[in-house]
């Protein structure tokens, strides 16, 4: 017997009828003889309403009240799910992200999980019931407050219940039925996943891969949680992701897939004074602003003038007010220009196998060059190689390099409708 | 200054534009000095809304699942209110009943207060917060399990918490501008009443008046917290609900009004022995199933037998139950027939001016003669008169009554749109 936690996105539990579905699946997995903790989202749409009402109340809300309004959501989804269950014969009881026991810092809007105690959660599976929790959600132990945690928060709250609980795996549920080579909406001929490995899949989902949320990647390897990614449409396996990279024989150690992001924008600062602390007030001011940074390139000094260039990507929506702000600071530090581009793409190839398989740089160059598709960044992890390209010409080379890396099948990808949240 | 709790119903929060305006009049109430609590009920339709999701996905949604799901309707309007509070500067705090310290019993779907403990409230206003608190709900102290008070528990958290905090007044909003003679859609010229003590309006709700909840009214009159009656959309002072008919000195007690109720079902039972004991078998069995009686007429013994017949009136919605559950004990008691008739109706006279009027009882019975209205079953206490009638012939057994008894004003009243929670 085992212990099994399933969470399940909003577009899985976006109608009476895809509850009922899903509550098919809780009672036939406890029925396998698992003890099933599920974890749900808010159904569908009812995040976006939500957040629809907020903004005509009130442009700039409050962050505590917006937590409670839109924690409203998955309380909703929680309830039918669990009287779902109980339609079907199955024992099964509700909690919210506080009575599961689920302890956050107090960030209201994005607040991080500093502890989880599922004491009731663990009562009430010894008493063989199916428990259901509200994810996204937990409360700020000093003040009793409820908090959420931020985009995928869900997927955040499966895992960190599972390491709680010991867990012998975490599986996600949404649209998608597991971790392809590529987005199949781009690159027709990809190819389901059946094992990655955490690094693999950390380093996808910094790449712009939209599957599963970084931060519960982050956790799942931290905890050594086991995650399956499977689609509430299907009975597919889907993919594992678990191990770690360092255990992976050589010989079996293959390039993982290709990723493309188009969330972010490209600023650059000419003629920078090439001193020691230059860069460092740039960084310090955007950090102040809490603009997360991703790429950085600096270009080495110009001998005439002894100034250089700075770029950097960050997150697009932050995009203008990184530019304002460093408008602001131009003047000051005596730069040339601050140039802003958000019409860039990032294109990725990840693999554990890059690091026994030479030349891996000089084919995915070579992948590009033939498409006549121009680099304008280029930066490598481990695992990881990545470009900065036109966004117009990401699908295309997304495509060149899957295909130059012959990580393709025969079989065209299933796609589903919908997207996750 | 005052302590002020002002409650607001589902119709005077249906939209984003009516929460702004609800909030301006919370700011408007704490810039004129006074320390504000409000209570807010779900908006508008959204607890219908809610219990048509859970009845697509269960028939019998398990009681504690069903106030984890409808509680999230008053969590979204709190957040809203207080959102749009915050917009126009004043410092709002949103607590659940939980936050509140609103413990309860734990009879989900019809839990009973047992206690409120508002300490974070307090906190709150003591640093000159607005404290919005989600009505409807509390939390059970032993199992800490969400819990919900039934039809018109948002007003029975409103005066629970008024009196816990030692408000001055209890405001009650809805679309209704105050309590009337008569409700003025079938009786024209209805007046306003400025007030009326508690037993009064006691009466009057338990006689079919909908504007405030029987079960507030007895929590306000116990903890002597006065309540008015008002409207969301208009700065009518509206009717003060607040002390005891005892103390109206009785040259100026005067007959309150005039309610209607068509809620109700009539079943009599035929040819029960009267002995000692059967009419309690007939109660008891009703009490077990938890159906709640109204009026109760037992006919003298026919001598030709000696059996009798008992007539009584339980909500409509139980009917059908009552029915079948009597229907099988009929065999057993050896009764005759058992009768249903749900096409009755009843109409009130209220009023402490009864007490002083001689001839009310004569006035009432001629007022329905008059228009050819027989009486089936009547009923009197110490403040009301009580005739079942035909439901068909309510509305102008009302209106006879309020003319007989000259309760009208020279103007028709004023009417708004929509209904309250």
């Amino acid at each position: 017997m085992a212990l099994v936690v399933q969470k399940y996105g909003g577009s899985s539990l976006e109608s009476a009828e895809r509850i009922r579905a899903v509550a098919e699946r809780i009672v036939a997995t406890k029925k396998a003889g698992n003890d099933v903790v599920v974890v749900c989202s808010a159904m569908g749409d009812t995040t976006d309403e939500l957040l629809d009402l907020a903004a005509q109340v009130n442009p700039v809300p409050p962050a505590r009240e917006m937590d409670m309004l839109l924690t409203a959501g998955e309380r909703i989804s929680n309830a039918l799910v669990a009287m779902a269950v109980a339609s079907l014969g199955g024992e099964a009881q509700s909690f919210t992200g506080s009575q599961a026991g689920v302890l956050t810092t107090e960030r209201h809007g994005n607040a991080r999980i500093v502890d989880v105690t599922p004491g009731r959660v663990t009562d009430a599976l010894a008493q063989g019931k199916i428990c259901i929790v509200a994810g996204f959600q937990g409360v700020n132990k000093e003040t009793r407050d409820v908090t959420t945690l931020g985009r995928g928060g869900s997927d955040t709250t499966a895992v960190a219940l599972a390491a709680a609980l010991k867990a012998d795996v975490c599986e996600i549920y949404s649209d998608v039925d597991g971790v392809y080579t590529a987005d199949p909406r781009i690159v027709p001929d990809a190819q389901k996943l059946d094992k990655l490995s955490f690094e693999e899949m950390l380093e996808l989902a910094a790449s712009g891969s939209k599957i599963l949320v970084l931060r519960s990647v982050e956790y799942a390897r931290a905890w050594g949680v086991p995650m399956r990614v499977r689609s509430s449409y299907s009975n597919d396996p889907g993919t594992l992701v678990a191990g770690s990279m360092e255990d992976i024989p050589v010989e079996e150690a293959v390039l993982t897939g290709v990723a493309t992001d188009q969330s972010e924008a490209k600023i650059t600062i000419l003629g920078v004074k090439d001193v020691p602390g230059e860069a460092a007030k740039v960084f310090r001011a955007l950090a102040d602003a809490e603009i997360n940074i991703d790429m950085v390139l600096q270009n080495v000094s110009a001998i005439a003038d002894n100034t250089t260039d700075i770029t950097f990507t960050c997150p697009r929506a932050a995009g203008p007010e990184a530019l304002e702000l460093l408008s602001k600071l131009k003047a000051e530090g005596g730069w040339e220009n601050v140039l802003y581009d958000d019409q860039i793409g990032k294109v990725s190839l990840v693999g554990a196998g890059m690091k026994s398989h030479p030349g891996v740089t000089a084919d995915f160059s070579e992948a590009l060059r033939d498409k006549n598709i121009n680099i304008e960044m280029f930066t490598t992890s481990e695992i990881r190689l990545t470009a900065v390209i036109r966004e117009a010409d990401l699908a295309e080379a997304a495509r060149a390099i899957h295909d130059k890396f012959q990580l393709g099948g025969d079989e065209v990808a299933t796609v589903y409708a919908g997207t996750g949240r």
